[in-house]
């Protein structure tokens, strides 16, 4: 596949960045500085909620949204509620009793900051108000209501026991284990993959597409999801401590169940390659509109932290 | 106060017994067990799930439903989903990170059973399907969808961090120190009515009740809601150790900020008898229909675990 041009580049990063901007600016609103005594909880919040994300979810449920010709802005809440719901699991992923990581994007984790229990509600926190976040109905068409219980529902599924929190536990049974590679793609399907695919449907299902868009955008987001893990885990291996702001070889030294560890870094590689060619292909029925999404998959790859 | 006389016991017992096996079987239904690499997930989910809980807050929601002349059918997976939150934040709560608790109910404790990492994910699993409970919507009508979206954001509020969430915040931040009544007040509206209020709440509303309706048990269930968490701080300290499946007096150990502890045990159960009576006086306009309602509210002072 041929790298990202430097105009493509351009193009992504402003493309990401102006996205970035209304995400940001929706969470600040719904994450207002809370008063009383329970005020640590908003802070702790937002402090990983601002901790630096790329908002990879929340943009790729606006891009789909729009690829299927809705409005980006409609689907802003559905799409803050996923950045909620991925800040929720690296919280939760960082705590001692899970990966006990001290860094994330090169800042202290929330255990260290806020201790162990305020991290753990500050995950329980985010979680929650993700589903508030996504209830909010104000804006939204009356028509348009049964669809966002169906998008809510497929976010749940994505994100529960059969979905990321699946993944997590499989990830925790697995470690220091020798596993064979249904469970290390189980693991990585259900971790990563899952929410990243949902954050691609819910676009594509609140921007009004057809049962075929977003069949196709579901496995558009299923390939990327899994390219996306594999790519975490090609990284913790070679990517730059710095770059990355945390520390890497961490899955090696805990035995983590990975692509690159079962299969090795070239074939790991060729088969992430696979997968972000496939997906592109996919989006050919949506023509030029579908440039930011091929973009971001292409962008898996080449990605540094 | 009056106490429950024999017979309005037995009506009692009967009428949450029977309730209880619908609420158990829809949840049984939903927590099927899992095959695969996270199979322990769902077993963990269920361990809790099934440890014994009285299904106050589902009970709550179908009684609410029904007098306002709903089907407490319909309201049932809401009903469930307060149950999975419920659940979770205990799972949660006696945490190490927490309040550190090896038995629960009479029964070791999650973290106890399953190791942390994986308690910590059966309350997350927990949270989020009673999300994907919720917002199944193949049994409603179409005209009650954007209802049911906000019992949804009721339950989210009443459960997020400007809920539940933060009551436990507040009760973590104040442990072993000297507050003042608000404070006091705060935590217990937020750790423990928030919900209950909601259940109330969720079931007015899904049962079709009137604003006016809505709003009068809103206001029954913050009430239960508060004399329930001062029951349940008076049974910490008068309560039998053996009917109550825990360790008892660990609020004062622990420096706990509760109703008795601040104001003694005297005026505690003055507040709670007073609270119950109002809750009581608001069913009024309910007549004979709010029976099950005004048996649960006296229940709260008599019961012994």
């Amino acid at each position: 596949m041929r790298s990202l041009s430097e105009e493509q580049k351009t193009r992504l990063r402003d493309y990401l960045s102006e996205r970035k901007t209304l995400v940001d600016s929706r969470l600040r609103e719904h994450f207002s500085p809370m008063e009383g005594p329970a005020a640590l909880i908003s802070r702790a919040m937002t402090y990983s909620l601002f901790a630096g994300g790329k908002r990879l979810r929340p943009v790729l449920c606006m891009a789909s949204a729009s690829v299927v010709g809705g409005r980006e802005e409609d689907v802003l809440p559905v799409a803050c509620a996923l950045e909620c719901i991925h800040t929720y699991s690296l919280i939760h992923d960082d705590l001692p009793a899970m990966d006990d990581d001290d860094l994330r994007r090169g800042k202290p984790t929330s255990h260290k900051v806020f201790g162990e229990a305020i991290a753990l509600l500050a995950g329980d926190g985010l979680l929650t108000e993700a589903f508030r976040l996504m209830s909010d109905i104000s804006l939204l068409e009356r028509r348009s209501v049964p669809v966002l219980l169906e998008v809510i529902r497929t976010i749940a599924e994505a994100a529960g026991s059969r979905g990321m929190v699946g993944g997590q536990v499989a990830d925790v049974l697995c470690e220091g284990k020798v596993v064979d590679f249904p469970v290390v793609e189980y693991i990585h399907h259900h971790k990563t993959g899952a929410l990243i695919r949902a954050s691609v449907l819910a676009g594509a299902l609140l921007g009004g597409g057809s049962r075929q868009q977003v069949d196709v955008l579901g496995r558009y987001g299923e390939k990327i999801g899994l390219a996306f893990q594999i790519s975490d885990d090609i990284l913790d291996i070679e990517g730059d401590k710095k770059a990355m702001g945390k520390a890497t070889g961490s899955d090696d030294r805990k035995g983590k169940a990975t692509y690159p560890a079962l299969l090795g870094l070239a074939q790991a590689k060729d088969i992430q390659a696979k997968l972000v060619e496939e997906a592109v292909d996919l989006l050919e029925q949506f023509g030029d509109r579908a440039e930011p999404l091929r973009l971001i998959a292409r962008y898996i790859i080449e990605r540094k932290k």
